[in-house]
């Protein structure tokens, strides 16, 4: 059968140049879009303040009637009004006279500037003011954080707290966002189980449909589990046709290999065209890692062993899950840590060693690699927190050398 | 009225020493629990993996049938058996015989080790093994993964895509959990509008209920919009108690300076015992912030500033909430990166400057000071980060100095 070797830019190159369009819009709930992506540049409709606005406590004056005003020698104003809050005020504050008013308020008509209450002693209307202010000090004028008609926030971004509440202060109680991409998960292997089933001799149960639905979750689409199908050319068959079907993704696991078992490349290739991007990456771990287009969806399938299959995942899938899903940048949170013992690379192949982080009593940040053993999925699973990339060129990184780490989750 | 000031380390620690119970727990299904926090040991109850498995493509063989192989000088054995993968084989090998065996099947009896297809060629059932395999080569022992009693996971772990694959491992399709944390957020203010209604002239929307509850939802809790309540003393205080009696936490914002318009911390102490934690904290900017247990609830009253009221949640308000959600570990996510600008702290206060990240030309992580304005809230909430922290003793931190900087939210 033919195969596609691509070295790991290549296969990169390959998805980042697949013309991927995003699944539509929807307009939700602001308080409901955490972590969705905005559809639209969000423009504001309004000057924000929508007026000119007190920053502190104090007394709205003419800045000029404080010139000359020192700790010794206060200038005398009497009081004439108090400025509520939340209201315009429908008042004009004249020559000699200054107005109550406290952070928030509407500077009225008349005055330019506030003092602050700190800076004056008030008796009756008797306003001593011990500094002296310059115009507009202490008012925010109209307009000045964002004004009518200026983008606060362009479509792509991701809604975090801090991108919520800037659409909260254009007015906005609902947001247009693009649909979630729907990705179809599931694993091969007749030696696989499902969890929660009873667990036959000569089986073990699978864990690459939970943890790489929980990474789509993660990565911002919407999984549909589809749990675990033989290796059987028919059924696998009928299984990813349904899952094109119903899906905008399939992800598949295990029977990528050589193996007669492994029926996965061909049975993909045979869905539909344009077909395989590549059956083979030249990485380590993860060279068997597939993907084909089928129409205009794309089928990934991963290793079986679940450590290089959420690492594949982690370095090609999630990419292009958060462009389906609009994300305007896509690159993964990496640090900057110091290698914790030497590390090699695989002769040819782009390396990605697991590496655990921790701080040293110096307080540096080490990668620490995770002995993966032959198959120990598990350990290494639960203790790796990403991944030191070593280039084809490298023969290895060396202990207290700095690395960048591609991690595979927040680091805390 | 008394006011409480405390150091920013004194408030840390007064939240910190409470005593905090978790909110009981409760069984979800492993798929729904992306982000929830393990609420027992997740002990194993099976050895993985449960036999002696095959990790590579190849010939299941005794070892000592193998030495002297070579390149040249093949041994020869016979195909005797094929091993199917998912059922245990009811095969017995005998000295010179050979069985065919895919990865991940059971190791038959009689054979301690795998010869990989590559090094060997067949013909009929006559196979040359062109190199000799060590005892246990190739193949991955029972229990060596993970052995029948032996904990996977420990109470505490948040769970990402790894651990929920790690739980799948041990057959698991439910998992339980501690339950969420319910986080009232409110905004009062009578200058202060709920999106989605029209804006009175005077008025502004509202910021803090929206990025709070989201900050809460990021934070592992689930948040209850209560929306704006405005400063009157009886609504304010009939608010917070139906918060109380309903959530598990509250948390407010604006309403508390010294202005004649700031009754939350009065409002707050008079609601139980033992009232007021601290009324102050000597840090810049958010010193107002105030906390206060109410019988065994915490209440927390930001500044009303939106940028400071985020970053006060961030560094006092989200570890409480992750240690009322049962998480083992509640640190903050942070990166090392260099000044980008002169940063001066407020004197005698904990100073946070609001930092945007960005890598410069030879790639360094630079933290570049997002200019807030006097209260240019968006503009900064837009564009922050994280923020870099200035200790109480040190004047200012100098362009190029490395920096710590806490990430509000992942930075890509």
């Amino acid at each position: 059968m033919f195969r596609k070797l691509l070295t790991f830019d290549e296969a990169k190159n390959a998805l980042s140049q697949l013309e991927l369009a995003t699944l539509g819009t929807e307009e939700i709930p602001l308080l409901e879009a955490y972590n969705r992506i905005l559809s639209e540049d969000a423009v504001s409709t309004l000057d924000i303040p929508p007026f000119n606005r007190s920053t502190v406590d104090g007394y709205a004056v003419k800045a000029e009637d404080t010139y000359g005003a020192e700790e010794n020698q206060p200038v005398h104003l009497m009081v004439s009004n108090v400025v509520n809050i939340g209201e315009i005020p429908n008042v004009k504050i004249e020559k000699g006279e200054a107005a109550e008013i406290v952070t928030g308020a509407p500077i009225p008509e008349g005055v330019d500037a506030v003092v602050m209450v700190e800076d004056t002693e008030r008796e009756n209307d008797d306003l001593s003011v011990f500094s002296s202010v310059t115009k507009n000090e202490n008012v925010m004028k109209k307009g000045t954080d964002l004004h009518k008609g200026e983008t606060a926030l362009k479509a792509g971004h991701v809604l975090g707290p801090s991108q919520i509440g800037v659409l909260a202060a254009l007015g906005m109680a609902k947001v247009k966002v693009f649909v979630v991409p729907k990705v179809a998960v599931l694993s091969t292997g007749s030696e696989v189980t499902e969890p929660g089933k009873p667990l036959p001799p000569g089986k073990i149960y699978d864990i690459n449909a939970y943890s790489l639905s929980t990474a789509v979750t993660e990565s911002g689409g919407e999984p549909m589990y589809m749990g675990v199908v033989p290796d059987e050319k028919a059924k696998l068959r009928e299984t990813l046709e349904h899952a094109l079907a119903n899906a905008d993704m399939v992800i598949t696991s295990a029977g990528v290999s050589v193996g007669p078992k492994d029926l996965l490349p061909q049975t993909v290739d045979s869905l539909g065209k344009p077909g395989l991007l590549f059956s083979g990456v030249a990485v380590k771990p993860g060279k068997p890692t597939t993907a084909a287009s089928i129409g205009k969806k794309l089928v990934f399938s991963l290793p079986g062993h679940p450590a290089s299959a959420l690492l594949m995942f982690h370095l090609l899938v999630r990419p292009v899950i958060q462009r389906l899903s609009g994300r305007a940048s896509v690159e993964s949170a990496s640090v900057k840590a110091v290698a914790g013992a030497r590390m090699f690379s695989a002769k040819g192949r782009r390396t990605f060693v697991m590496v655990k982080l921790k701080r040293d009593e110096s307080k540096r940040l080490m990668a620490e690699p995770v002995e993966s053993g032959a198959s120990g999925a598990i350990t290494t699973l639960a203790r790796a927190d990403g991944c030191v990339e070593i280039p084809e060129n490298q023969q290895f990184v060396d202990r207290d050398d700095e690395v960048t780490v591609v991690l595979f989750r927040s680091f805390e």
